[in-house]
């Protein structure tokens, strides 16, 4: 954590989707440090000791609340908001579902599943699930400014200006430059994550309300088409020190291809390790990373699932 | 290295193209090792001190030669051929080439271009070009188990059975496991690379002659559907030190996405390192990686592509 944050916004401050004319929760200078208290994507629906029936009563539309809207004096359209993460006070308790009609494998998964989580809020232990030991890394799910158009739009996917990005390298130490639409760039965060694999293959990850503390400032005149980041070291040895499981798909089609490794990686963990097939997909979703190693040779393209062997090991 | 190779197959024995009519250029017991000679998937074409003129003169007809193929005993339909890496013996040169009509953006770099390389052999310090040093991590590029199919198949696309996968981690301790189809599984391997990202985004990496030891054996009755490999440790450590600079492509396409990601550093590198756009594309398909960072938040994903700092910085 760099700086004292200046401002707070609270947990209350929340909206559903994006929307520009929202009122701001705050307005702030370019540099100012905050501290944002995140609700979990489910708003807190889900609770310790709750079963898969708590899928079914889960309502979508109230799904990904984001903290704010920001508005920082002086940004103005063709501007890049620049957010520099500090610290995360994770809430140590999470949630990973798989909900009917939602991820990757949504049609061989159709019944509900969860798993509640516990963990160190130091995020320093991985955390427990059976035999499965999951390192974490707290990120922010969502995190982006408002649309330019007008009206309200839906959370669930990400933009040029941000949004549900889910890209779990969004941790402490990263600078992220996110596109700015509108005037003040209304940026507001949500959806924490207590770890994550790079696709998010069931759709959810350790879904889990933490406080983050970032500092907002702007490029003015940067023209950037979509969003881009800079880690400042390595962002996975978290996960690599036994070396990974690897499955691959290949074929013409990257989606395809995504899938097909996915369920390869299923079959393998429950071959191995006598892991059900839901709990296999749930755990490829926290903690294996898909990558497309080759999108050249034509017309063949190969995407590959990394499983952290240190998961299961 | 592992075992000391009880064959090697010469640099001379090699074929083009998959074909299970193919004598086999030795045939040996489950668990043998075997040093590979590798030709470069130029076949030799490209000479240090050669110029992008030379790109116009590569016959593609003749690219990527692959040595073997072995007949292994035993080998049945259905079974995994499970390859070991053993160790590497690159050239210290090798060769990066914009090929017109071939690699993510063709259409956006329609000029041949060509850098040739010079390098450690034992791989340890980076490949240097201009300011850029390229951390080096060998592997084969193109591996693989003869077709059920009969007749001539093209090396370019990989298939279920392996062949030009482009895995980059198919290196050095790797275990990897390939269905067979025909008996004796009839392998062969080719088209090693000094350095890749994932990706492989302008079509080349660093190719480069070498020899490779790879050990031999069966896991009978697999029914693999793809290839899937173990590795012994971590995979990115050589790139990872001082972090990434990352663009994102969102959209409702992986592949355009993968394209805006990929354009986006070329803006980067270019804007902020000096470098032409064509240097800055065949820069990344040697040390920059394609990652799938969200592929659930219908109707977008997430592409992002991780370029290594410690390479420019």
């Amino acid at each position: 954590m760099c700086e004292a944050p200046k401002y707070t916004i609270h947990n209350h401050q929340f909206h559903y989707g994006w929307d520009n004319a929202l009122q701001p929760a705050e307005r702030v200078a370019p540099g100012t440090t905050l501290a944002f208290q995140c609700n979990d994507a489910g708003g807190g629906h889900f609770k310790p000791g709750d079963t898969a029936a708590a899928v079914a009563t889960l309502d979508f539309s109230k799904t990904n609340p984001v903290t704010g809207p920001v508005y920082v004096d002086g940004a103005a359209p063709g501007d890049a908001l620049k957010v520099t993460f500090g610290g995360f006070t994770p809430s140590g308790v999470g949630w990973t579902a798989n909900i009917p009609g939602f991820g990757l494998l949504a049609d061989q998964f159709p019944d509900p599943a969860l798993h509640m989580w516990s963990y160190d809020t130091g995020a320093a232990a991985p955390a427990a699930w059976g035999k499965a030991r999951v390192p974490l890394k707290p990120f922010t799910g969502t995190i982006g400014n408002a649309l330019a158009e007008p009206g309200q739009h839906s959370v669930v996917p990400p933009r040029q200006v941000g949004g549900n990005l889910d890209i779990r390298d969004l941790a402490e130490g990263t600078v992220l430059y996110l596109p700015v639409e509108v005037a003040g760039a209304l940026f507001s965060v949500g959806d924490t994550h207590a770890a994550q694999g790079d696709g998010e293959v069931c759709g959810t990850a350790i879904e889990s309300a933490m406080d983050v503390v970032l500092t907002l400032d702007l490029v003015k005149g940067a023209n950037l088409k979509s969003p881009r980041f800079t880690t400042p070291g390595p962002v996975a040895r978290h996960l690599d020190a036994k070396g990974y499981e690897v499955t691959t798909g290949v074929g013409p089609d990257l989606m395809a291809n995504a899938r097909g490794a996915v369920s390869a990686m299923i079959d393998l963990l429950t071959a191995t390790h006598g892991l059900s097939p839901v709990d296999a997909y749930m755990l490829c979703s926290v903690c294996a990373d898909l990558r497309i190693s080759e999108i050249v040779d034509q017309p063949n393209w190969v995407v590959s699932l990394y499983f952290p062997r240190v998961v299961l090991d």
